[in-house]
């Protein structure tokens, strides 16, 4: 039977494939108790067997696929796995205790994951995570639940699953995974912006997706409507076809603005830039024609693994990424964790308000020598490229101040140590808390660059948590304050002589475009596959015209009013 | 042996009496397995007992010194002490489950508690909260725990806690509760803002209490110095004696100001109000030279009880205010509910960042059978006094508009009904996210006043929750962002005519007042206890100079470089 979907574009494309349901959140762990002890343990042993031949097979392909070294984790996990000291405390809760064998795994691995967490020794702490990994497949097993390994995909599909963490869409393959939908999220949760990033068609918050859907059913995603169609008829087919043939063709005519500068019609030239978070993106960023990376996420090289990356690690992506460059630009933004977005290997605080709390360098300054190495990273790949540093969640100068410092420390230290260092790296600031905004003058004497955070100004402008759908009439980028915080950046780097970019998802919303070109930002940006519809889209408008008309807008009062004006003069 | 505590000075004022330790989170509920189901059904028997005696007595009390109605609701409690159906089902589990009475009871209560929050009938569903109440105290006997409680104190003391809820000090008599002391919070978390308003001497975030601090033993409480000593020798209680008499002689000296009118020495005059949460504040606000309201916090009619307050009793509580101010001005705050303020009968759903969530207006507008009722009440009673209604949270033009539409649809209601409302109300909003702060000049033109709170402006304006410790150092009232906001509303309103006032902790801070002042704040509405402090000071400063002096502390870039100037000049 025909399904019909409605949700959120979040990014743009069609795709066709089977669906693959994907369930993210483990199984609810109910005690029971047993009357046959002996008949529980055989059914634990069960599992046993069936998670360590899961995990040879999965240790085989990724020798095969990414070598020895990727490998040994399994290895690790495969010890845990006969570890007498928690296959025995299980054996025994459940013949002393007369419980389930899926609680009794849940609580011996949580005593066990507990001790591990206390351990003086870093990488006896760092194996919690991997006890909580091997422990949540035995308990998969036990209950009947097949968890899919994301990384392991082979055949085409379109991903249906409630959300998808950070974590979970790293390991997405493009070559399989045509698209995705999300039962829950907006234009600007993790999903979404990771979709964009990776260029993959996806449609968020369709709500609760119906037991009746079945992994494997063919679907239509159209992210142009927001309209999936599970289980499609003939016809339904045959229109989606004939669509989707003509949006591939404007999409090959948009190819043609790839190697050409962004220039409005009047002359006035602007950077058109990338926000990436893994190397693979560097490319795609190239192939639409990106001018430069005005955000490179460095969070994403601390997700899905066990431990922090080393300082080699890092200096080798960063590498990577200003080679790949060759010479354009690169914004590289230190460490943003916290808030939203947890390590597993390193336990923060729970807090109230994570989004109002101790977040990104706010966390660096508190834990010095977690930025130091991130600091030398970047100081060490500087002469390989256009490296610019920044840095996040600024609201006091001081603040800034500090950052800078260490920053100092470590190159003094590493110039000592006869390491080369580029003596010409830009150091700027994300201005996404309203303090900075107010303040930009003050901040416009101590930094080379601004780059304007949109997702977060507006969140903390509004008082609305930007992934709290109750709220979400209040996530209003046109909005007369928000527009007003933009002029009044741009205008304090003008005075000072320095640039302004934007990295928040508003710098490719081509309802703001001609806004902020109007008044005056000097990079914009964005996903990857919206860098070619905004260079055409800037191709298109007079910036002569739009400093006037944008001027004219901010004297607005509604952001209906703003968008509104803004349609009507394009 | 005696002890000394260090803690922040939340509240003014020195106490000598012995201390009550009250420990609010309930006992920690394990489940053991019993072996013998009698005894432990009689272990239960006993704890009924016990409840039911001391139930019998609070009601014996309370009827005693509040009447009959107020002592119903311990007759409903006895009644669910004796229900069959609930104790039932906690003797069966104990008999065929073999599990402790403690969780018997949790379980039994919890699943009782869940079946009449499913209720169609608003009375029934009510319930819930007497049940978990009284379940509550079944299970504290049988833990062997004592809960005080904090309405039925008779003797002096210094109350010891964790942290004091809003429900909490809503209960406390001042005739008995001399001060407190609380193991976390700062300055502006509610239990400080609480014991101002109550006039009581407070000391917060004095760290761990030690388990050897006993109830009963004295303590003498200097939230002068921030200072406590339990268990003092005779030289401690004699020295704090002389200084508590120095003090008081000083508080007396400061009487003089009561009946005098707020003017500078160049004689401009502003205006000094109370910020109140209880009836009783009224008269306090009055002895304490209050010129005016400036903040009645209506939540807190909505607290420390079972269901909604009807139109009737808020009518009576808004009445009784603006008659005992006698024409003096009157602001009420519609209510500001959700962020760290929960009503135990509404069910709010949790949100992973609150204060960027759907409080205040946000849910008065998403719920507006809930906000009519405050606004009729409000309407009614407008005819008894000076009344202003002022909406809290007001991010967008489109919130007040809904607002005002709102009030304007019961106001002509009223009308019809032939109901006299005063036609002179004026109409403010609470200038407190920065969105409202960038714009205030479009807000201005809609309002007849604004209110800058100063407490949720600083939190959203740097990003940095006021109650996460770990991000205290960015609550900064004189930076130079949080200034600039508050020059911007000030004039902003100046260009229309229109005045502004605070009511946030700032406006009673001695190192903001000289800059406040100077920047042409008309109201300044503070804890009572800090109005005659802040008139005596005032009537020490230059109007003219100070407005030359802050636009000269406007210029400078960091809080320390402006706190030293305002003292340096003052």
């Amino acid at each position: 039977m025909t399904l019909l979907l409605q949700g959120i574009n979040a990014s743009p494309g069609m795709a066709v494939a089977p669906i693959l349901i994907y369930r993210n959140s483990g199984p609810v762990i109910e005690e029971k108790k047993i009357t046959d002890a002996t008949a529980e343990i055989e059914r634990l042993q069960a599992a046993l067997r069936e998670t360590r031949a899961e995990l040879e097979q999965l240790r085989d392909s990724v020798k095969a696929k990414l070598g020895e070294e990727k490998a040994e984790i399994f290895e690790g996990h495969l010890m845990i796995l006969e570890d007498p000291d928690l296959i025995d405390a299980v054996i025994e809760s459940i013949q002393n205790q007369s419980v389930n064998a899926e609680f009794a795994v849940h609580t011996a691995s949580s005593s066990f994951i507990e001790v591990l967490k206390g351990m003086d020794d870093e990488y006896l702490r760092e194996r919690a995570a991997d006890v909580r990994d091997v422990s949540g497949k035995i308990i998969d097993r036990l209950c009947g639940v097949t968890q899919t390994d994301l990384s392991q995909l082979t055949e085409p599909c379109i991903i249906a699953a409630n959300d998808l963490a950070p974590s979970d869409t790293a390991k997405l393959d493009m070559n399989v995974v045509k698209g995705f939908i999300t039962e829950i999220g907006s234009r600007t949760s993790h999903s979404a912006i990771m979709a964009r990033s990776l260029g993959i068609p996806a449609i968020v918050g369709v709500g609760a997706l119906s037991d009746d859907i079945e992994t494997g059913t063919l679907a239509l995603l159209d992210a142009t409507t927001g309209t999936v169609t599970i289980d499609p008829n003939e016809q339904q087919q045959h229109d989606f076809t004939g669509k989707k043939e003509q949006y591939d063709r404007q999409q090959a005519e948009l190819a043609k603005w790839v190697n050409l500068p962004t220039l409005s019609t009047d002359g006035h030239r602007v950077e058109l830039a990338a926000n990436i978070g893994k190397l693979e993106d560097v490319q795609k960023a190239l192939d639409h024609g990106a001018e430069a990376i005005g955000l490179f996420r460095t969070e994403f090289l601390y997700m899905g693994r066990n431990s922090l990356p080393s300082e080699d690690e890092q200096f080798a992506s960063y590498k990577y990424v200003l080679e790949k460059m060759n010479g354009k630009p690169v914004v590289i933004r230190t460490l943003d964790i916290g808030g939203d977005k947890e390590l597993p290997y390193m336990e923060l605080p729970k807090e109230a308000n994570p989004f109002l709390g101790q977040r990104a360098l706010r966390l660096c300054l508190e834990r010095p020598e977690l930025f130091r190495t991130q600091l030398r990273a970047l100081l060490r790949a500087s002469s390989y490229g256009n490296l610019k540093i920044m840095f996040p969640m600024i609201a006091v100068l001081s603040e800034l101040r500090d950052a800078k410092a260490l920053l100092e420390e470590e190159k003094a230290k590493l110039l000592s140590e006869g390491i080369t260092v580029s003596d010409s790296i830009e150091i700027g600031m994300m201005v996404e808390i309203p303090a900075a905004a107010v303040s930009a003058d003050l901040f416009a004497k101590e930094v080379d660059f601004f780059s304007i955070g949109t997702n977060d100004l507006i969140q903390y402008t509004m008082a609305a948590d930007r992934m709290n759908e109750t709220v979400s009439y209040l996530y209003q980028p046109c909005n007369p304050s928000v527009l007003r915080l933009v002029r009044m950046v741009i205008e304090a780097a003008r005075k000072e002589g320095k640039w302004v970019g934007m990295c928040g998802e508003m710098a490719g919303d081509e309802s703001a475009i001609p806004l902020l070109l109007g008044l005056g930002l000097h990079e914009f940006s964005m996903s990857a596959s919206s860098i070619l519809p905004a260079r055409a889209q800037i191709g298109g408008l007079s910036y002569e015209s739009w400093s006037q008309l944008s001027q004219q807008a901010l004297t607005m009062t509604t952001q209906d009013e703003i968008q509104h004006f803004v349609k009507s003069q394009s």
